[in-house]
């Protein structure tokens, strides 16, 4: 699957004209290409964009207020899908998120775009707000979301605050994806924090 | 205490005459007054570096190989001295080290050079890596003692891998501090990652 048709598969049935999802498509898919030949973000003017996409300036303006719009739409074509909950228990639901952070972070070492644009993003706090509104915390509250079920249905302990517990479990994927780069990913991952964090790390009676 | 105080209290004695230690701190000091007024790493030159600290090249490359090295002692004297581990278990120790965490944290939201040059650290695979052997190895080193001598003791499982139960601990704590800089850091967070991981997130018997 190429990024393009995640970000198709992600926005659902084509809005406005197919002939206009295709232009925003291959504008995008242009950008792409840039990023992942090492073209610096900075580098990366609207012309050039425009050049590459083979399209008139204001095709691109009519879709994007300006670049940093453009790139939030970039990053988030970038991303992989919003994984499927599988619903039959917290348990289950935060294993399959784990899971898929830990795809991402796999995807981020072999994806140019995922590994130089995120730390290029820092230094432009728009595009790093907006990517943070559009990618970040729509998942958190998924998360929060299969977390307020647990606690409903005896899974989590009910006097835990829901945000430090989503802390808690999507912290050490974070940390051996994002935060150390060749921190080590094994298949096994997701299902170790989820199963070691409800057990608790303190020994069992004999 | 000021940067370059906590630098010199780090290396213990002077090393060589008291003289070359000033002028090495004046250096130092000098470059972090540079990256505190929002000078960028990349226009950060040796010569630069020669004229706010009102020495000669000579000097600086008597004592720092390249610009690279000089900008890990300078982001390790940036660096709040590690902690002191009160030694009377393994669950007292974590809290400490994750505090000493927090106090980075909350640090690097005032200090302008934890702040900044982080983010442009990431584009200067070098510096990175001698940050992280001189930075953070030494803490996470430190860190697998404390829950190796846990493991000892039977105050932690057995059963568990080091290094997973290491990032288990410090992941929600740098989530807060490092990966979202508006991060909530209460007081009290240490203690509480500490005994919840320890206890276990599901409910215990009614």
């Amino acid at each position: 699957m190429s990024l393009a048709d995640s970000r198709a598969r992600r926005e659902g049935p084509a809005r406005g004209r197919p002939r206009s999802e295709a232009v925003e498509r291959s504008i995008i898919e242009g950008v792409m290409k840039l990023l992942e030949d090492g073209v610096p973000l900075a580098d990366l003017s609207m012309e050039r964009v425009a050049r590459t996409a083979g399209v008139g300036k204001a095709t691109i303006y009519r879709r994007w207020r300006d670049k940093e719009e453009l790139f939030v739409d970039v990053l988030r074509a970038a991303e992989p899908a919003d994984p499927e909950l599988p619903g039959t228990s917290m348990r289950d639901d935060l294993v399959v998120m784990l899971e898929s952070l830990r795809q991402r972070g796999l995807l981020a070492r072999s994806s140019a775009i995922l590994h130089n644009v995120y730390a290029q993003m820092k230094s432009s706090p728009r595009i790093w707000t907006a990517y943070h509104a559009t990618v970040v915390e729509p998942r958190r509250r998924l998360g929060a979301e299969v977390l307020r079920r647990g606690q409903e249905n005896g899974e989590l302990r009910a006097d835990l605050d829901i945000d430090f517990v989503n802390d808690l479990f999507v912290g050490p994927m974070l940390v051996r994806t994002v935060l150390r780069p060749d921190g080590d990913l094994p298949e096994e991952l997701a299902e170790q924090i989820v199963d070691a964090l409800l057990t608790g790390l303190r020994p069992t009676g004999p």
